[in-house]
């Protein structure tokens, strides 16, 4: 019952329900001396929901602010747990009491009730919510400043929504510049207007899309990640499958190296102005568990919303019969452009986890005069 | 430099290199009372190597025995850590002396260099050798011997190699009674022909390949799960990338969940004989992180094998200069038979911590006469 | 530096300075139907300071108000984690500023300059404050409503204060009346009356004292502890350490067992109504780490507060030269009967952690209705 | 069910029974590059038993010869787990078979039984067998093979047995060279000489005899300790109940302290030589779970052998009635000399951890040339 923490050395526990009092994070094994402040998390928090075309999404437009609560002091981290919270305010419950017994299909309605004996909080989907990655994201913001002390760079976009996709992988100056510019958080603008018409589309015919997102992490050094199973790339993997709706994960070629051959896939080794490099990124970054200093390259397929409109085939799980559900309340037809900073995050606290673990990050970051 | 256990109350340690002296795993929180002895840990070894088409391998064919070091009395299992280990003996030292500044392409020579300082044992491929998942196997042995008492069945199958696929899952029956009878282990007989010959001819032009692997869980219970960050598929997907060469993993609908319509993606549920179930299986029986008790199915990308037979672009570490490699000694030209056995064993693993760890299995099975 | 989470299936993680914003606590793993509520919490809180008779303690007399943030719906635990939070409201941080360069002996002023770089939070002790405890105890709420259910008593008591011993060990019945009604936090009341003058003493001479807290649990069933380094015994005397101001911790006989012969400190198994007991009980309740069904005794020393008024040889740590300091701002002269309750709910945790890693403690307490 | 393994950064699980085919450790995380071989182990394991006075002890004189099973490389650790072992041979296990429903008082017998469902491994005490430290002490040379890299020592040995005690403190120089010279592993050579004739005589009487173990670790610069939960004697305190037989722990004035003032108690901070040191050393060595530079002293308790020659009173379980036992087979009169190595061994353990932990060790030892 207890897998609320991530992290062996940053260490990010999460708690919160979409109703509650509060949303937030801990996190434990921040180095001292990292400056940081309301502004850095503020920041990340807002690109959450995209502002641009608020008809993409839920009725729940919610302005959160983060608060710190213990473990900062005159602007920087203290070595003592970083509490970072938000209220949460737009709670309509109303919206989700008529369907307690109906479980909504694809949604973790059913096993949740199950687990937990129907003692979970039913409001706004609670626990299990979307909303949920808001205390990801604030852990996240701790992350993402620690590793940009060490000029390490986390960049999440979307890289298809349903059938449109981006042609090929953008650039990292390009992500930086161009995804939160459009409400589908997909760098080239172009396609990300077609991926928006696209989510407006199918918002209109009561159904929902999904997606994958591409996150690509720069100037990582070369030696980053642990053995055998607390390989990078397995935590890294374990923490995307910890983003709702997350389906399947890949590196680099990913699931089309498995129709590759050997003298195709291998990168070969290079040298580049006295630095090793490969030709190629097929491993993504990755050859053993270990960062390779190559840029690595993740993929995470999302599955389209649960909830949508359409009525749908499901059992009353008080009569234990079969029923019929229309999801009413809010729901986004599309969790894609929402998932960008969650999986952005996620990945953040896995990487900043590993740097320090790796000895890439010391204990404290200098004396304090 | 810690991560060689897997598990949070069904403890797996993994221990030895490809040439050292033992490769072994110590199981901690295993419940007392569990039948286990050697000829089961055996059975699951003598799996390893397809015997059937030996020429599809490399050279060493090693006939491991399996001893129990503790933690096992008059045939139960005692509640202490149960060690189980193997002999290396077929150990050829001598192939890899020459290549040591030459790291081979997709290969984790250079990542770990780079992470060990030089220090990591080269035989074999030392700690990254795929011998090392001997480890896992029987460490899997135990687990799976344990979800057995429980009705859990875990079995995985190679479902393409290259480009030949299979055209469909196939049934339980099948895969059980027909799996091991190939090679390839591939359950369809026919298909498995064909990815023998495409490995048979890759190995003929010093080419590798890859392929997918699958594995299909039937009986687990509704509610297998943790919160968050330790989901039941979070934790999956991280022990299968801890399999060397897997590239990517997926569950039910996977990455073609992405392309889908929430209307065509949502599993409906139904009853079925007093039973709770779906009508489809596009979530791969994990909703939320939790069991749904439906099938679960993971897939599995394997990358080609990096050690490939013809002459590749490199790096010369001690000159710091372009360098070719040709790489010898034994290799095989495609990993994916022999990584079916170690991936069903990494998913027992942690479907026994898993189901432990929800209740599923109790601290002491029985009571001794 | 990630050390603020103690337990593996029950884990509490705590947050929050003496003079940040909030002080709190995130329970994860929390059995699902366990009725609990703010008054629960707050009943614990409220021992924290003994009202009775002010002037034993500093000028500080907050009144914490518990807020419960998460996990806890409609007066049941969710399975979800509980975050329990206070605000500090009475913090008068000029007090401590112009000692920031003389470290205080004894306090953890010198050591936690040295980890932390310099920038840990100075106001009021910061992240080292007593008051810190605050999160243990509402933890420890928590913990000790599970126990409740499942009839397992943890009472903590003043064994002594400097040199005012209690002549042995009170009854069960005794502790539970009588502790809280005595400001010393000693069941027997005549004693208490002595120690809480030997405070008054020690106060009007700048001076502090220290002493002794002994807790009793019962009906703890036996089986509880696990294997070898996760000993019973081990983690409450880990626990009780982190308790400030604890530098010994023993079990039942404790350090006279070093002087006795095995014929006196052996407790003779008996049958009794059925049931298994000793005749004694010198080994205070734990035997091979593992609970015996009989009363756990324990006993943590509490060293002498370290501010005390009179002047004391120090350094300069600006200067690096020999100092003088003489602490004002507001201390306690005996923190010995604030330590009760923290000594209370430190086992509390670790109890409810162990009971549910034994199995004796499912993981949901029955179904909704 | 899963407590055999220590440490979060360099970890140790340990393996094995008293009878069973071996006893090993395994040690995760420890950095590649630190010279060690068989021999180091071998000083260690040889100084378990006493040579000098056999008759001090049981039957079972083994020499244990370990084995490097993985993890070291042409003298070298490689940053692999590192599994060490030796061969159980000398193995009487007739000598407990008729006792099996007899608990012996003060023994795990009663308690393991409860745990294990009557399961674990009866011969030689299984599991709960002092044997089971050799897996410590094994584990224990590397962690102080790598602390001596950092100029760390630690230093365990004889501070009472019975009423006989030490009068003070000795040097470390009189530890190091003394203490392996007594049969007691008392470093006074004549208080040794009187700890021996006592237990003899209480071996004559069929009794057994208890005592204290202290332990000097000098060279820990400041700042190593975890917050809060793992704080430094947090951890230490928990390793030490994780050796058979310790029932107490105290660091530097312990349970004196709490009878005394603060004015006396507060080791007032010094200047000396450049460096800040404190003038007492009541705190022992750490403050607010920190080490403070001074020299850490720890005090053990040991209780009495439980097992005795004389007749005791015990319940017969599987007749549910009153009984009685005389304790046969091979006992050690008192296990306080054994115990010293042991002792050493966890602290050494916890040491190491914390030194990495703390950033005082790298994760990898210099390059390999």
């Amino acid at each position: 019952m207890a897998g609320n923490s991530t992290g062996k050395e940053f260490i990010a526990t999460s708690f919160g329900e979409s109703h509650g009092a509060k949303i937030g994070v801990v996190i434990d094994g921040c180095p001292a001396g990292l400056p940081f402040s309301e502004t850095d998390v503020q920041a990340d928090l807002d690109r959450r929901i995209p502002l641009q075309k608020l008809e993409l999404f839920s009725g729940r437009i919610e302005k959160d602010v983060a608060q710190i609560l213990s473990g900062v002091f005159e602007g920087f981290t203290t070595g003592a747990p970083i509490c970072i919270a938000v209220d949460n305010k737009e709670a309509r419950s109303q919206d989700y009491a008529d369907i307690r017994d109906l479980p909504r299909p694809a949604h973790s309605d059913y096993t949740a009730r199950v687990k937990y004996g129907g003692f979970g909080d039913p409001r706004g989907g609670g626990r299990f919510s979307g909303r949920v990655t808001v205390a990801t994201i604030m852990g996240g913001s701790v992350a993402k400043k620690l590793l940009s002390k060490f000029d390490v760079d986390v960049l999440a976009y979307t890289r298809s929504i349903g059938k449109i996709k981006m042609a090929k992988q953008p650039s990292q100056e390009g992500i930086r510049s161009q995804t939160y510019r459009s409400a589908a958080r997909c760098p080239d603008l172009a396609c990300a207007e077609k991926m928006e018409d696209s989510i407006l589309e199918a918002k209109k015919e009561g159904e929902s899309l999904g997606g994958i997102v591409e996150c690509l992490i720069t100037n990582l050094p070369a030696g980053v990640g642990e053995p055998l199973f607390d390989a990078l790339d397995a935590d890294l993997a374990k923490a995307l499958f910890s983003v709702p709706a997350v389906k399947g994960v890949e590196f680099g070629g990913g699931f089309a190296l498995a129709e590759m051959r050997g003298s195709e896939a291998n990168d070969p080794f290079q040298m580049q102005k006295g630095k090793v490099s490969t030709e190629t990124n097929f491993s993504g970054g990755i050859l053993g568990g270990i960062s390779s200093g190559m840029p690595i390259v993740i993929r995470a397929a999302i599955k389209p919303t649960p909830s949508i409109s359409k009525e749908q085939r499901t059992v009353d799980l008080a009569k234990m019969e079969n029923a019929k559900i229309k999801v009413s309340g809010r729901h986004d037809p599309c969790v894609v452009p929402k998932a960008v900073p969650a999986i952005e995050a996620a990945i953040a606290l896995t990487l900043a986890d590993h740097m320090i673990r790796a000895g890439f990050i010391p204990k404290v970051l200098g004396r304090k005069k």
